[in-house]
């Protein structure tokens, strides 16, 4: 199947420590499905800046983009956009484009644009602004990398802006079948007919319902018609 | 902070997909994080062998443990334990001892041990097995890398049977200080404070509730004396 792929470094002590739950990948992954993008790898690392360094750089080069989200608001354990800066060799510097951006939406709250918060008009050269429809200070884009915030409501204001950008591909279509069988009893069977449909893509989940044990058969593919017929022959196991 | 290190390998098309939330992920930051193991990074890959095989031998080789979660149930596309075998080049075959535990597992439930099941009772050589109190299909433990199911029920049981024998670190401790002050108010004071307590470590992450903004501000490290002198300088901020 040819789609692009995509990869997501999500940065933060507190994801790795257990304090918070992420909300990013799982949103990411279901926008990026649907239009066709394949999420290749997502990768949680602390606030390391030679972790968040190389991570840039490998995932970078290895897919046609990488999401990052977390570490670009106004404290000291902000890091990113320093990171993202040595990753490309850029210099990050106060750009008049971010501080316009913030000088009007700190003055529309009252509120004091101060040393601290001038820190996320901090931008790479030559990077693109992406706009944050919630708290004004931006994300940006540089060459395949969309730098994003880490509060979900930001992530997935700022995702949405940028989606309608990128180059997609056909999406994979899904369908669910549900046996009320065990793993085990379905999977010799449920392996012929994997063989015989070489073109679509099976997974297995199994599942507990109040005791009762399943297994949901999901069929990927891009052939609609040919996935009918495969869910015809995986609901003869039943 | 003299911390063994991990990993966290988390295989499956579904979760890249957006179809499934992960869970096992923050279950195991917790519990790492109590035993004073510094889960440093967590990786998501899809059903992929190459990509299955090379985390497995970059993650094993940088950090002090790695655990992987997925792969290993009946079905076709569980396949972990083949790219395990790799990784350590390896041969998996049907253990006795993992048959022996499967079979007295599938004939106390009355289920037919089929050629399906029997996948299950494959194990890289010289492996340890790994107890599975919920339903029988051993995890095991290769080098440093502990390979567990992905159902977070058995996840959970599979890593409760493990914590007990790893190397253990001390514990970082942490503080949580709630202020109602958005990040951007608080960062050049607290900017102060972190550089004066520079054995500590603080994270700030800002929280809305219910249309109030604010900042939790978490300390981190081994010297509770000095953390409530920490927190008393925080609490200033105020």
């Amino acid at each position: 199947m040819e789609q692009p792929s995509a990869a997501m470094l999500v940065i933060g002590d507190e994801l790795l420590s257990g304090r918070t739950h992420d909300a990013n990948m799982h949103y990411l992954a279901k926008e990026l499905t649907e239009i066709g993008i394949n999420l290749t790898e997502a990768r949680f690392i602390r606030d390391d800046p030679a972790a968040i360094v190389s991570s840039i750089i490998e995932l970078s080069k290895r897919f046609d983009y990488l999401f990052t989200s977390g570490g670009i608001g106004p404290t000291h354990d902000d890091i990113t956009t320093d990171c993202v800066a040595e990753a490309f060799e850029k210099k990050a510097s106060i750009r008049p484009d971010a501080l316009k951006i913030l000088q009007e939406y700190y003055d529309g709250k009252d509120i004091e644009l101060n040393e601290a918060r001038l820190r996320m008009a901090r931008i790479p050269e030559k990077a693109d602004l992406i706009e944050n429809l919630i708290s004004g200070a931006p994300g940006y884009i540089i060459e395949n990398v969309y730098v994003m915030a880490g509060v979900p409501k930001i992530f997935q204001s700022m995702l949405k802006t940028v989606l309608p950008n990128l180059k997609k591909g056909t999406p994979t279509l899904s369908l669910s079948i549900k046996l009320y069988k065990g793993e085990g009893d379905i999977a010799l069977e449920l392996e012929q007919i994997v063989k015989a449909f070489s073109e679509l893509n099976f997974g297995s989940y199994p599942f507990n319902e109040n005791g009762t044990h399943g297994t949901n058969i999901v069929i990927r593919g891009k052939d609609k018609k040919l996935m009918i017929k495969a869910e015809e022959k995986v609901r003869t196991i039943a």
